[in-house]
């Protein structure tokens, strides 16, 4: 059996430049990966598009799930709020209510179908704006639950939540997936990006990700709006 | 303030029984019951029809959110697997991949949304009929990672699941129900029912849902496909 088939993941692929680079690092790993993106209704629509270029470059599976997450209100991303421009304190309202516990069991439901024991997530507690499903002790529980709610934590198979960028500033996973290829100009952060993926680069998502190309010292090959 | 408006709970509905049930117990609990209902595929369509009906004779507000769990394959309720009629031993083919774990999920987005600390759900330990999801383990560690993945769980509110059925058996529940005036009639629990909602009469659930009125010494208000 050749080895990168032996081992079966599922990767959570939003299409931006954090979930891109999870997808290289478990392809890297020996990985076969089926990618999951989720069509919550999100404004920026071109984060769809990118998921796909991605798993594309990558030779992956996708899997595009549709959730309406509108259906609850409660976020800048989905409902009609504007984003912020400024630097925000706590938690902002780009936040999507219980959004990482929501893929994370999409995850889980394919992970059983697939007899997949991984799941990967992009999340990270350098960079994570103030969001709770994006800490540690979050995934760790995530973890614990997910052993208990499924045939595999019946049958004794250990499920793993793989959560490699977790300790990684926004440089060191740029640095990180362009050594192992990633094409970041197929990603897209920006959480109002228009139809062609071209990004407004005054939102939290656009600021952090120009200053880690930059700290990093790669080329930034985001196309903005203005440009 | 009227003390029924005072707290609000998220009721997980899916039309049968227990959670009709569930739902009696939280509006009798002096909750203000938020009802989630899941269109998830679900070959039994009439279920989603029965949510309506029990919503409506409870006076609850009720949420229909669609995600088609069919683009994952894996169970009899979804897929085009048989529905066994005959007792199974262990996990049975009816039983979908981490449904409950999803669907509390998105109980939980809205019970974020609505700022309501308490969530409801009919699983039951007894008549479990093997899921994993229905243990109350796998329900203790569902609290625990939900107060860490959630504004609740920055802020300090403490969010409950509660699971009143846990412990009860099919005839229990049925007795406390029909004490709080649950209408079993609008319910369907067969997990083939036709379009006007009529039970087999032999899969696993109508079994068990039969001989749950029979010991309660209640009568079957259930119709049934060969009546």
């Amino acid at each position: 059996m050749n080895r990168s088939t032996e081992k079966k993941a599922v990767v959570l692929l939003s299409g931006g430049l954090d979930s891109a680079t999870v997808l290289a690092i478990a392809t890297d790993l020996g990985y076969r990966c089926y990618a999951l993106s989720i069509d919550y209704g999100q404004r920026h629509r071109s984060e769809l598009k990118a998921a796909e270029n991605v798993t594309q470059s990558m030779s992956a599976e996708l899997k595009t799930i549709e959730l309406d997450l509108r259906a609850f209100g409660g976020s800048a991303l989905t409902d009609d709020i504007d984003v912020p421009e400024e630097e925000s304190e706590g938690i902002p309202v780009t936040y999507v209510p219980a959004r990482n516990t929501i893929m994370l069991s999409l995850a889980l439901a394919w992970a059983e179908v697939l007899k997949a024991d991984d799941i990967f997530i992009g999340v990270n507690a350098v960079d994570y704006s103030g969001y709770p499903d994006c800490r540690p002790e979050f995934i760790n529980a995530y973890e614990e639950m997910a052993n208990l709610a499924t045939k595999a934590g019946v049958t004794g198979n250990r499920l793993v939540i793989h959560t490699p960028l977790i300790d990684l500033s926004k440089a060191d996973i740029i640095k990180q997936g362009t050594a192992l290829g990633v094409d970041y100009a197929l990603t897209v952060s920006c959480y109002q990006a228009d139809d062609e993926g071209r990004a407004c680069g005054v939102c939290d998502s656009c600021r952090i990700r120009a200053a880690g190309f930059e700290a990093a010292g790669v080329g930034d090959p985001t196309r903005y709006q203005s440009a």
